[in-house]
């Protein structure tokens, strides 16, 4: 018999090539497992709720992963977090149910894109948000990102594997709002085709700085056509922020965040 | 004659050996004066509105000097933020009256010691937040900080750098605040003695996680002896938030950031 396990997670991207292992580079997956691995005293792989690219950070990324052995979650979060570089932390650990994965079970996700929107730079959001100059105007970012929501093949806004891959997602909402200088751009989707969010933002950004009616975002939606969306933001500004099981899911999970 | 400029500067210290320009290390106003005396082509001191320590932030430092030749204020934030490394950025710049010296001319200023207060630490806070795992209760805090607030000998909260310095202080605000998983102290007085804050954070977040009464803190302070106070909480945690010239000070800085 294994044990399933499930734990939330926040890491700094910077530093790494990407949630993904690697033969070259460092990644997050790469670097847990490795932890995961001793504390178990057994070869464990887990699986991510989404894969980040390089740069990229989470706030509230889920992996799981079967052990032969059961160990106490709590431990396994306080091991963790002592074994861990200081750039990733594990916020939770709870058992999970026999067919819980990560990813598969993930009813719905949502991303967050950070702009820091003022004439000068941030020493501190440098590499934690994209700093643009121009004025946002957050209502008319919001009429573009409207068009968005709903289901639709989002095959102008990603980057395909391969030319038959399925881009049709239902966006459940995507929305910008502003408190001072700092933009946060929201979209919350049952699931996101590589770099979605980064050239929903670039475009959608670049098209409200331009004075572009938000109108356009439509039509580059039924365009089917990556070229004519906009520009991909830079990974930087991005991180995976929240990820939702749905009732039968996952229960407790920032269970010890809420002891306090 | 010349010139007198004022800067409002961001900065992430992690990297420095702190505010202060010295023969060992890379300090924050080392790097600035190499960078202005370039832009200016004239050797170039500035006088800061605090000296942070090795470690510690600011969110609205000020700085002033003055030149012989005259450049454009804009001209100046452009170029620093241009040249300064990622973890500096100028916020703005003023021309600033004759007699105004960023450090000598301030009323009061504002800092702030922000702490992660959960079971597990945060890997975006790390290097900019103290973690503490133990739960605060923010009433009590604000109990304690209370005694520090009005016109006191503070001789029990700082490290002298002489036996005869001075070490009353008028601190017109000390107060605690929590957001989510943030707490967050900020004290404004007329002026800082060495390690103040950070004593006062250490000794009032420790007294009131171990149970002690707020009252404590009244007498540490009557005992006029460092050693009745309690520890230095660590200098990541610290930044220095804002500068308070009053009316005739310094009009204008922070006017580009307004501009949005």
């Amino acid at each position: 018999m294994l044990y399933n396990t499930a734990c939330l997670c926040e890491y700094l991207g910077t530093a790494y090539s990407g949630w993904q292992r690697q033969p070259n580079g460092v990644s997050i997956q790469g670097v847990i497992e490795n932890v995961l691995s001793g504390v178990f005293a057994e070869p464990v792989k887990i699986a991510g709720s989404g894969r980040t690219d390089s740069g990229v950070h989470a706030m509230g990324l889920v992996f799981s992963f079967k052990s032969r052995v059961y160990r106490d979650p709590f431990t396994v979060t306080k091991a963790l977090n002592c074994l861990l570089p200081k750039d990733i932390a594990v916020l939770d650990t709870v058992p999970a149910p026999e067919n819980f994965h990560a990813g598969k079970s993930a009813v719905s996700k949502t991303y967050l894109y950070k702009i820091i929107n003022r004439p000068v730079p941030s020493a501190l959001y440098n590499d934690r948000a994209l700093w643009i100059r121009s004025p946002i105007d957050t209502e008319r970012l919001n009429d573009a990102l409207g068009f968005l929501t709903g289901r639709h093949d989002f095959a102008s806004f990603c980057v395909k594997k391969t030319k038959k891959e399925n881009s049709v997602r239902t966006v459940n909402f995507a929305r910008a709002s502003r408190t001072g200088d700092t933009v946060e751009i929201e979209i919350n989707a049952d699931g996101f085709l590589h770099n979605m969010v980064r050239i929903i933002t670039g475009t959608c950004v670049n098209l409200v700085i331009k004075g572009g009616r938000p109108e356009t975002i439509k039509e580059m939606l039924a365009a089917l056509d990556r070229r004519k969306a906009g520009v991909t933001a830079p990974p930087h500004g991005l991180y995976q922020k929240e990820v939702f099981y749905g009732k039968s899911g996952l229960p407790g999970l920032k269970g010890i965040a809420r002891q306090l």
